[in-house]
């Protein structure tokens, strides 16, 4: 594999996408760096911002002769798009995602390319090697318009190599991203969907299921209108995407519910503990709450 | 009632009294600032500090002659001292304090109300009127070192005038923190501690609950490290001082339990949408509440 790639291909040219792009045009990590997106807008914003090189309004085009090509939309187009890009693209190339929840890519892979060499469609062929990963970096803001070059610097993006996943695949995909700053973990996919589901999609259904419901009781107006600071930040997340994470709820179910589940035990322990008047239960439950989330703060980079 | 008083006796020496007590000084509201605290240290910290114009180490002494009174120490201790400062201080004087929770103090006042009046120690006598207060301002920071005068500027502060409440002991308590930048409201002592339990408690008890959830979960290193952004927001409160919240969820306990069986509620609901894969409820659950959030957002100064 040569230092600089011949053609790198971004499939979905969002706040992900165009970072990334933005970022591998910056190194200079391959001669050109092509755009494909279903908004021809998108696709001709994204030359004029100097996000990509060139743009294929075909995606035939958009893949043909390319080294390395990743998926950039969210999770469950991702899953959809899948099976066409790999039919598409040349066998020699690497094919990663940066989607959210990486359990439905995976079977989406294994079953799109079980089709692809039995011959389902035409005659069998390989399939090009697929690194499943995931960038944990986003902003409030979204789209090709608030793309940056430094987005992931500094932060985390864990790839969930497959079981038959090639080891120059994964190095290749490890070193794209170590181009754009970020630091490269490795983690099983189900590791991955489990932790994710604690740490990310959990807090994100306590915070819209919070604000949903104190918006629905009979005193909202006064409810929000003396809402403190410490309101605004705990129910930022709140102001996320809502199609993006119904997606990402329908898509990681099983260990979202997990999570849900197991925070709801918790939270009933605490009731019963403020039920019964239990000094000693509460302290010691928020006090080693404290002591957890500093001791994160301060061996996490991101 | 002069428009300048001449005593203001600040019991407790923290962060909110000593913010209060420095803005006080600032704009000359009364010819002297005196503290009264546990703790010698931090009353001579007070003056070293120009927070207080002097401190009495007796409480009697802090009392005597005082035209306003202001309780500024957490919820449970609050109560537990208004009784002795009730007893001490001029029946001529106004008294308020500053603690998250009204009806524990509202009701002690009552109590400590009808015990002078009908001399259960001593001569019968007349008790101080009562406005009770509270400012929604604070910080992660806490002591009468991170003690600032303009800590209120552009936040709320609810007094919850009780029935007999005399209308120029509320005047003067609206003034005193008027003249520190703050937006006055007032509220009725239930929907204060009802309002409170929504937007402030039951946020405090879901991030402490979360934390502590994934601090246990086998994979907790795991969890901490590939935390995201949102997961440093939504937790921040969970580094508040577990005592004081402690003292919180003790005192607003039926509030909060109405609270925390109201979200619950609207979680199983979410879960089960997650479980049977709605993709409708998700997206319209989430949909409202973001949109709730930044309608409030736009609202509110705080």
């Amino acid at each position: 594999m040569a230092d600089s790639l011949r053609k790198v291909t971004i499939v979905g040219l969002g706040l992900i996408g165009g970072s990334l792009s933005r970022s591998l045009r910056a190194s200079g990590f391959a001669d050109e760096l092509v755009g494909f997106d279903k908004s021809p807008e998108i696709l001709e914003l994204g030359v004029d911002l100097g996000v990509i090189d060139r743009f294929e309004s075909d995606l035939d085009l958009a893949l043909e002769g390319s080294d390395l090509v990743v998926i950039a939309v969210p999770t469950l187009a991702a899953s959809a798009l899948l099976e066409s890009v790999l039919k598409k693209m040349p066998e020699t190339a690497v094919l990663t995602d940066v989607a959210s929840v990486k359990g439905p890519l995976a079977a989406a892979y294994e079953t799109a390319r079980e089709r692809l060499e039995a011959g389902a469609e035409g005659m069998p062929r390989k399939a090009a090697p697929f690194v499943p990963g995931h960038p944990i970096a986003g902003s409030e803001r979204s789209g090709v318009r608030a793309s940056r070059p430094d987005l992931f610097r500094d932060h985390r993006v864990i790839l969930t190599p497959l079981e038959d996943s090639d080891g120059n695949a994964v190095a290749l995909v490890r070193r794209m991203w170590e181009q754009a700053g970020a630091e490269v973990v490795e983690l099983g996919v189900d590791d991955h969907d489990a932790i994710l589901a604690a740490t990310s999609h959990l807090p994100h259904v306590l915070a819209y299921a919070l604000v949903d419901a104190l918006s629905r009781s009979d005193v909202s107006e006064d409810i929000f209108r003396f809402a403190a600071g410490g309101f605004r930040d705990f129910t930022r997340i709140a102001s996320s995407d809502p199609v993006m994470w119904r997606d990402i709820a329908l898509a990681n179910r099983e260990p979202l519910l997990v999570a849900i589940d197991s925070f709801t035990a918790h939270l009933a322990e605490l009731r019963d503990a403020v039920d019964r008047g239990d000094a000693v239960a509460l302290e010691s439950t928020f006090a080693h709450a404290r002591e957890a989330r500093e001791s994160f703060i301060k061996q996490n980079i991101s």
